[in-house]
């Protein structure tokens, strides 16, 4: 199936087919040099599938994990294009999760000021919401994605296939970004995580989560208002994954445990954990809450004395309430039960 | 006088007035934090003047020259709008001529994915030309301008009062830039250097060179094609420019330079190196062309085995040509004379 994201001049195919990775030539001119930025987590066949639909391709392998959005993996990216003769028409091509996603896409933000953009998500987490909306970024001394750009893909290619190698907890984590659009946007959505298979509905899961996510950014592209609502458990969970000590929870279970605190309706709540023990995302958690705090007002949501939250009073609606401070470090508490 | 540059949603004023450098929160909000780039070689009295209009002002100070357009400064100047927990809403200040300029621009374009940027340009080189456009920058592997972004700023206040502190040669330097503006778009403009009084003529000189360049900017924001004609003597200038040794020409110099053997009509050249000569721009040099072909080719406007190069066949015309590598190499010949 195809989607497209409609933003004029910047809009672009979302393509969701099994098997697509093999055949990207088949959508968009590779017949160039491409940078293809990858992890030592991607599977080689993957990275040797695209590699030979490229006339021109170069490989930058980074680091499994969060720690490779930096600005070293950029610069060595940035380097490598350049030393390799890349010019304004050229791309750079993602082969990875978010990680990967969020780095190449920066890269490709600013060399030469901006070259085509092509991502091509491997993980659930990625397939499902990082990998469209021209979010990218890297992470400054500890503090997640404060250094980006808005850019665009010209096209992403999500192939559910590569999804049989996630280890499990890595599948499960990418789900949680869905459960929040259903939430958010899709009570349809969020009721097949009450009644169905998750590995059975994978594709319509997929399917309906970029729909919501595509409705959000095409109204709102620079989220300059309305698409604050897609960081629904995102002020809290970053707080969360900041803190490595808590275990190194991944960012989709950080989010599903950030979620909680801002769903309003007791009922709702207690759906959404049977939903989270049902999939194997955590429900609960201990923490020291002036940590968290600080985390969480690092982030770029905050904005003088009060925090812009993004609150679900009931199933598939969704407000944006700016609350002083101190109404956020009441509701991270010191923990989440 | 105020110009205004017409860019939908980024549009924005450019202020040419004497004084205005004192009175910048009339125009603009500064009631917020405001990230203060300057260089060392910026007047103290100019930066307090700045920081006076600031609720909360931060400075950052960078060594003087193009070596401050690095990922290093770049980094530092984010850092400590982390540490200062700058906001969406706060804003980034260029208080200096085009390195600090395209610095704290590309900054305030990757700080948090784009806050506000205000240009205050004290050189010449910057009011006449670098501080609009959006055109930001820092330099990578000695290869200049490679990574960045278009970032517009949301107001540019030039003071010429700012000029007369300026060392002659670096007044000078700046005035190539507007005969660039002249040859290519207002003979009136070129015929005021040939019989004129710079000094005298000087707000005349700002005024159209920023004309010209906002017209060029309005029709092709992001350089898609036309703009490419404010490229006009840099493809080689850059190239000069990346040649250390050459004994540390400044920019507008290496465009003046560089613009040379772009013009086609020899009447036309003849009349261009006697204005560098009443100007006292350099109007001939030598140089290892194998090494300025390097620099030059280098450079992003090269593409494939062709390069775009602008044209001036005679006077306020101009023309992009796209010509083999080979051509472009006997164009440089073995200097210019």
């Amino acid at each position: 199936m195809k989607l497209t994201m409609r933003l004029g001049v910047r809009s672009y195919d979302i393509v969701v087919r099994r098997g697509a990775l093999a055949r990207v030539n088949q959508l968009i001119n590779l017949n160039r040099k491409v940078l293809v930025v990858t992890d030592e987590g991607v599977p080689r066949r993957y990275v040797e599938a695209i590699l030979a639909q490229c006339g021109r391709g170069v490989e930058v392998c980074v680091p499994q994990g969060e720690g490779s959005k930096s600005f070293a993996c950029l610069e060595r990216i940035l380097t490598t294009m350049l030393e390799a003769g890349f010019g304004r028409s050229d791309a750079v091509l993602a082969l990875g999760g978010g990680v990967v996603g969020d780095l190449a896409g920066f890269a490709a933000a600013c060399y030469m000021r901006g070259v085509d953009f092509i991502n091509c998500p491997t993980t659930t987490l990625s397939q499902i919401d990082s990998s469209i909306g021209g979010k990218t970024a890297v992470n400054l001394a500890g503090t997640k994605n404060v250094v980006g750009a808005f850019h665009q893909p010209r096209l992403v290619v999500a192939d559910p296939d590569t999804l049989d190698t996630l280890p499990r907890r890595h599948f499960i984590n990418g789900l949680a970004e869905a459960v929040k659009a259903g939430l958010i946007a899709d009570e349809d959505l969020f009721e097949l995580f009450e009644t169905g298979d998750a590995d059975k509905d994978l594709e319509e899961i997929l399917y309906r989560s970029l729909v919501v996510k595509k409705n959000v950014v095409e109204n709102d592209e620079r989220e300059t208002g309305r698409r604050a609502v897609l960081n629904f458990g995102h002020t809290i969970g970053h707080g969360i994954e900041s803190a490595e000590h808590l275990g190194g929870l991944y960012h989709g279970e950080c989010v599903a445990l950030g979620m909680l605190p801002m769903i309003e309706d007791e009922t709702l709540r207690s759906r959404v954990k049977a939903v989270y023990k049902r999939l194997g995302l955590p429900a609960s958690i201990e923490y020291d809450g002036d940590e968290i705090f600080r985390f969480a007002t690092h982030d770029k949501k905050a904005s003088g004395d009060a925090v812009t939250v993004v609150r679900v009073p009931e199933l598939g609606q969704v407000r944006l309430d700016k609350i002083p401070l101190e109404e956020l470090r009441t509701l991270i508490g010191e923990g989440i039960q």
